[in-house]
């Protein structure tokens, strides 16, 4: 079953080991944050410093393993149609709007749509890590300057992850006009279950 | 006053705001890992991933903020006499060493040397964040290739950080053969009080 993240929204569902995540642009050039938590112990979660660590690059694509705080395999990337993620920069909050766009006024952003949907697991607004940021196209050049471009992703285009894992997914459809070549879309997801 | 941490330890201690953080690579070739929390909600603590997004760079170094994943500013980088610091990659962990380094003997790491020194302020192994590396030499390459070469930095270079909050600061000497080249130095520091 296809599953509908209504733009500048967010989702939080279980992913058992073994089981597959698919994650769709329908329309294209549509960002999707995804944070992970260890099913038996919220503690442990998504690292970016412990995945650009073990996987000896900036950019995550097939082939991939997505690591935890403690060092373990908490996702595989199997499938990457588009190829381009990034795993710099922190969710889009409230914050960022404020003093990045100078936008005082309220902004939905992934920040908020990470926890609001996550509450249900326990997990609270501090505990959201830096997020893996499916689609997201930041160039950064030799001399480390960073640039937020229009995702490459065409409709249709999809990443299949694996858990390696028990885990508490989060995942949106980003809200930061930037990052998403100013115009909001919806993301869609897939759960494929190991267990016949 | 000049504290010294001796090769492949660390510390931990307060700073208040307007305070001054001197940490110095007495030898060169010398990298320090740094993990800042604030004093009053240990919940607070140095992000990456909101670092790299407000200062829109990887290379943090003079003038650039570390900031906090709440957003707020926690230090300002007033002098870098070296330039180039790390703020992708997790502080070395025994199991650095173990999957990276197929090393499966005890092995002292910054992970380690953060955790224990915080301890005492009631930080857990669970709370240690990225590290902003300090002195620590991580090249990458347009196809996001990550490589830990030779730190840059000779002997006298230090770098001054102001305390924009009341801080819990957690400082190495790194245990990590390949970012030291292959020899392990002390680390020193001086705090400046802004209060007389």
């Amino acid at each position: 079953m296809v599953n509908t993240i209504e733009k500048q929204t967010g989702t939080a569902f279980q992913l058992k080991k073994g089981d597959t995540l698919k994650v769709i642009d329908p329309q294209g050039e549509q960002v999707s944050d995804m944070v992970l938590f260890n099913a038996d112990d919220k503690r442990e979660r998504i690292s970016s410093g412990k995945t650009l660590d073990f996987e000896n690059t900036i950019l995550i694509s097939k082939g991939h393993h997505l690591w935890s705080n403690r060092s373990h395999k908490m996702m595989e990337i199997l499938e990457d149609t588009n190829g381009r993620n990034d795993f710099l920069l922190a969710p889009c909050s409230p914050e960022t709007f404020q003093i990045l766009y100078n936008n005082p006024e309220y902004h939905p952003s992934c920040f908020e749509n990470l926890y609001t949907n996550l509450s249900a697991f326990g997990i609270e607004p501090d505990d959201i890590p830096t997020a893996f940021n499916i689609f997201m196209n930041v160039q950064f050049s030799a001399d480390g300057e960073l640039s937020v471009d229009p995702p490459k992703s065409k409709a249709g285009d999809y990443v299949v992850f694996e858990a390696k894992m028990d885990l508490i997914v989060g995942l949106t459809a980003c809200s930061a006009e930037q990052s998403n070549n100013y115009v909001f879309k919806p993301i869609q997801y897939e759960i494929i279950s190991s267990r016949h």
